[in-house]
């Protein structure tokens, strides 16, 4: 596979910065995410939330779709829509179980931590640009023990602009002294990590996508900067 | 030491209840709260709060009186007044180090269990009367396991008045059908859990107090129905 057109980092003044994503690009949010909801949910309804457990776990989910992944009261709405009133004591149990579960199988994906040696061999700058809470996605650097090779996170919450939005690109590359044409963004959404990048004049690499045959050809039609590879690890055959 | 005029349960209808406060009553939260609050600060200072220590630490607690323990960006704060703006990663790493130290040193005063066990052997109810957040205190009770003990969690949250006022006590006494004369409150602050209880109608017991010899003479002066033990595991000598 050809190497990209960045720039390894020669001195302070270089522009070249390697862009991550968070969630599922280098760690395995979901499925820690679902273990843990289950786990939660099981001893809910062991402790008194009258439905069964595959009922429960879909309503969650359910809530969790209409509400967003970054609202924090999941476990309230579930004991209110189920109990005609919040149920504290459930809420400790489901809140508690989940974040134990969640941070007891918090793992980045393998070979994260090689990959991001690595690129911090090669010179270059590294941070983050997350559709999250900034001290929630700092929270999981830290927890990982990988915050040290990142400069910034910078956020949605920050920002007050998403991916793909181009503004959260230019102000990530702002922040960080960036010139796009020298920097890249690693994620592993098409819309959200790859065009967004790509539109704010970036380079882009798909990791554990599910990108589509029809995504893929959009890529060569229209000759986006584009490169898809399967996981973190393999960021060193085009970086 | 003569034992309370309360009486056993015998029914269903009967209206004995033992109320519990839960920080420093059922679990030791000064001596964990102080630990892990150092601990945070010096993850903090060794990655970049620019202040020494103890300085770094008694801000911090400055923070926390002048916001109250129940506020959550104590860490926010403290890093907004020494370096002017507030440091995401520095805010992330308190956090994380609080709750990890925390959590791990959540223990119950030793004979918590025994005593629960015992009350609930001669037929008390139990309930908790706190001035915290509902779904915080619940949350102590399930990570130390005592959760089943407890029918209700009433909070100055959720009521609207903290202790000492007589409508949490009030309202804890109602959602219990508790008759004040067979009740008792078990604490560790004279006013808040002592007085307050009696000015409701009820007994209190005070544990691991700091209790005063002025205000061990206004409770023999007054005929208070106050006694005082050493911790909870004098509780089985008084009821």
């Amino acid at each position: 596979m050809k190497k990209l057109r960045l720039m390894r980092k020669t001195d302070k003044a270089d522009e070249s910065v390697v862009f991550f994503d968070v969630d599922d690009t280098l760690l395995d949010t979901s499925t820690f995410a679902e273990t843990a909801r289950k786990a939660a949910i099981e001893l809910m309804v062991d402790n008194g939330l009258p439905l069964d457990k595959d009922e429960a776990y879909y309503l969650l989910k359910d809530i969790i779709k209409e509400k967003g992944s970054n609202y924090d009261r999941h476990f309230n709405v579930l004991t209110k829509t189920v109990l005609g009133k919040e149920d504290p004591m459930l809420v400790a149990l489901g809140m508690i179980t989940y974040h134990n579960v969640k941070f007891a199988l918090l793992r980045p994906f393998p070979k994260t931590d090689d990959t991001l040696i690595y690129l911090k061999s090669q010179g270059y700058r590294l941070a983050v640009i997350s559709n999250g809470l900034t001290i929630k996605q700092w929270e999981k650097l830290v927890r990982l023990n990988i915050y040290p090779f990142f400069d910034e996170v910078i956020t949605s919450e920050e920002v007050g602009f998403s991916k793909p939005s181009p503004k959260i690109y230019q102000e990530a590359l702002r922040r960080m002294k960036g010139d796009p044409d020298k920097c890249v963004m690693i994620g592993n959404k098409f819309k959200e990590d790859a065009l967004g990048a790509v539109n704010a004049g970036m380079s882009a690499i798909l990791v554990n996508s599910n990108v589509t045959e029809r995504e893929k050809i959009r890529i060569k039609k229209e000759k986006l900067d584009i490169k898809i590879i399967e996981d973190i690890g393999q960021v060193n055959r085009v970086l």
